[in-house]
């Protein structure tokens, strides 16, 4: 046997999905051929119905079934204080931690001259418009990497007019980790960010 | 946010497919839900097209789009020797050697009283319905382990009154593998199976 047409196409869109390769597709797709069709329909409408369902908050970008996001709506939040992030999936990554009680806004992307993408093509402007006199921080927590800096350099200097305090996410040695396995720059950065105990 | 209703049944869709894990099925979610409409409703319409096109073939019951698979209507195959093997994916795997010009007799499973499953639940009897004179061979592919010896065994002796000669697979060292390396059961067989050179 050779793969069927309607299986060699599967196989492609399949390896088209992250962390999934070749080897992984065929399993898959194999796996999907030989199932139940009322579970293959279910799982073909999990995607379609997901996605379509799928839009961005009107407020802070963030990915959402409504206008606007839960948390933007929420009386809970604490209003003064606005945590600026890359993508939708490090809200998720903040929200982890339950430690966080402040609004997000989502950049949509990065700062990256190599890439092309300018602050026009990032939601910038869209954050300058929320910094209310209600607003009393914006914290950037982009990445630790040349575009995390780069964006977060820019959106601060596009602050400062504005009065509202800005700070930036530490540098340091993750939890539960060892000196030696630190690169220098992390290290650097730990020394410098040290606090008082 | 916390995932929405409809990413959260994606996510526990996906957990379900071999070899994905709830973290993987998270990160292809995402990867679905912030993907082009268009790119998501071909991968949806790629996983019902394969599940709905493919049948069994109604002679070997191999995997196929067709009635009939293209290997048994080959004319280039040779009708005289009939491969028996588990499942589909065995097919694809002798087929990939590139060494193998019979037909194929899919079974469907292996014998496994553990399992609940008998001689009844798998393709015997259509297997003996395809012991013509034309037939000199039936090589027994299955498994080298319980189940697949089993099965085997039992297909020998329900070929041995039909006069055809049966054969079973070779254990022994894998091809580029270490004797240090290979469990004393496969040793054994393999001294047990040596051939002069």
């Amino acid at each position: 046997m050779a793969y069927s047409q309607s299986l060699n196409e599967l196989i492609s869109a399949l390896s088209k999905l992250p962390g999934v390769g070749r080897k992984s597709a065929q399993r898959i797709a194999y796996h999907i051929v030989t199932s139940e069709k009322d579970y293959v329909k279910s799982l073909a409408d999990a995607i379609m119905l997901a996605r379509e369902r799928t839009n961005y908050c009107a407020v802070c970008n963030d990915m959402t079934e409504d206008e606007i996001c839960p948390i933007c709506l929420s009386p809970k939040r604490d209003r003064s204080v606005i945590c600026v992030v890359a993508e939708p999936k490090d809200v998720l990554a903040i929200e982890k931690t339950k430690e966080y009680k402040g609004l997000y806004h989502v950049l949509g992307g990065l700062i990256s001259p190599m890439d092309g993408i300018g602050p026009e093509d990032i939601s910038v402007s869209k954050l300058i418009g929320r910094i209310t006199p209600e607003v009393t921080e914006v914290i950037l927590a982009t990445g630790l990497n040349v575009e995390g800096e780069t964006t977060a350099m820019y959106i601060a200097r596009m602050l400062s007019p504005l009065g509202v305090k800005t700070s930036r996410i530490a540098m340091g040695i993750p939890a539960g980790s060892e000196l030696e396995y630190a690169d220098e720059a992390t290290i650097a950065n730990a020394l410098e960010g040290r606090r008082e105990i």
